[in-house]
């Protein structure tokens, strides 16, 4: 349970991992106050979150501390960013020093799918729950995990990487290093790749009007699909399959009571919702798939910055 | 932390797991006062608890709890046996109120594999870590989950299955109904029947002194490997390769500081260790691996019933 915070207390929220910087600033209780998007310049980082914040502090007093979701390996207990692709070297180790600094306020860091989760938790399809796992499916494959009400990152920081689990020994080579990753079938660009391939490589590409346009997206797959394009209806149901299998191996192995999806890809609603669930009903021991809601997240990109802030207000009253 | 117990208070711990029934008194340190095995009656084990701690009692007045590890899945919230193949159905599901009445003592039922690790964790090869994962590989594979130096075993106890992690999605069929599980290539029968296939279906029996028995076992695997038996040794080296991809999985997932692994097929000892810690550095995040210690256990079979009776003091004092 949290204790009460002083209800004149905000906090903000700031999101690293898109392309924009998406930051909002919540109350004590959750609510959002306000909310901005900024196109993110890489090697700004530090200056554009102190803008920011000043800009929120301009029009609000009570702002307390800040809560920021990083995309890559976070090390909480030593506040330092282990790995991440996304952010410049100069800045990633002493990020949280240089942010702390640059704003002036306590400053909470967190891998971006441990603050998605924390948002759905609270405020999201998590509600209600206790042990909850949240998967957000989109550009990569990220997890999270809440133990007992609380967001468990694990010994170093790094638990929740559910796209790196291994669903087949012999697949492709992943990005992270390992071979056959949940990650290489079922993220949006390796939805896109695997679609290219049948289409393209195989010559098949007469299958659906997605061959219309050689640069679509997983989301123009969504959209194709409702509109009744088999092929791709297909090729969603084959993702829904790997995801449903990454989720049996959680329920199997973590025994959670509520297993979250989102991110871009789990845009096409039910299309994906329902094979995954098939997936996992076919694959996870009963008694454990019995136990388990597996639902929708439902607050969309702004999990990560609504999550972001309440680890901050949390943080500030643990 | 656990409270502290009078001295003066004994547990019995009982292994329903195997063959036969193992049983042990731990005085309130865990200290082991004595044991004994005794052939298991399928139809009658409730009547074999009580009898075998009316023999303990008859010398030691001062036991207070039984703990009682249990093949199957336990939900130990309601005191359930939700799932055991082994245990006759008769007495399966009211078991926990069953040993209650004919023992007169508090019983604590889990399931076998949580005892293990509970067993490891506080006196065996997981002492000094605070977030564990203990695998057992042998008939077949069952794991348990240790965070911030509890058992943590799910929304209804069923948490840690990880013979039922998919490590391949076409993969074989499991007995649990799922396809490509890592039980149906790395438990003990599993890794004969490989073997058996490559000896005798594929016709290359001249590969092998372990031809020379229809019957071995992977026991017979394990000691022709040591005398230089390379069929023998690449059998293991391979099934080392499953092993380890299932515990990257688990490293990405839970980021625990240890993973202990026990069971019959972990007496090969370094021969399977090894290539095993060799697999999860190839797959798992360079920085979940570097902070994740890969062990044996080291009690043996006593890890169970020693664990149950851990179980049974530390509920007893919670």
């Amino acid at each position: 349970m949290t204790a009460p915070v002083q209800s004149e207390q905000n906090f903000i929220g700031i999101d690293l991992s898109g392309p924009s910087i998406r930051a909002n600033v919540i109350d004590a209780s959750g609510k959002m106050l306000e909310a901005l998007d900024a196109p993110k310049e890489q090697q700004r980082i530090v200056e554009q979150v102190a803008h920011i914040t000043n800009t929120f502090q301009v029009r609000n007093q009570r702002i307390s501390a800040i809560g920021i979701a990083i995309p890559g390996l976070v090390n909480r207990q030593i506040d330092r960013v282990v790995v991440s692709r996304d952010l410049p070297d100069t800045v990633r180790e002493d990020l949280h020093s240089e942010l702390s600094k640059a704003t002036g306020l306590r400053v909470e860091i967190e891998n971006d799918a441990n603050a998605g989760a924390y948002g759905e938790y609270r405020l999201g399809a998590g509600q209600g729950s206790r042990n909850m796992f949240y998967m957000t499916i989109g550009q990569g494959i990220g997890g999270a995990i809440i133990i007992d009400g609380k967001l468990w990152t694990g010994a170093s920081g790094f638990a929740g990487e559910v796209g790196h689990i291994t669903i087949d020994t012999e697949g492709l080579e992943c990005t992270c290093g390992n071979f056959g990753c949940l990650e290489t079938v079922a993220s949006g660009p390796n939805i896109v790749r695997r679609a290219k391939d049948r289409l393209y490589r195989d010559n098949t590409s007469s299958l659906s009007r997605l061959a219309m346009n050689r640069d679509f997206t997983a989301d123009d797959m969504a959209r194709e699909a409702r509109n009744g394009d088999d092929f791709s209806l297909m090729m969603i149901e084959r993702t829904a399959k790997y995801i449903g299998t990454g989720v049996a191996t959680i329920i199997n192995l973590l025994n959670v009571e509520r297993v979250v999806l989102g991110g871009g890809v789990m845009d096409a609603g039910e299309l994906i919702l329902n094979p995954i669930i098939a997936e996992v009903k076919r694959r996870a021991f009963q008694p454990c798939f019995e136990a388990t809601q597996i639902v929708a997240a439902t607050l969309g990109s702004t999990a990560i910055p609504l999550g972001a802030a309440l680890l901050a207000r949390d943080a500030a009253t643990d």
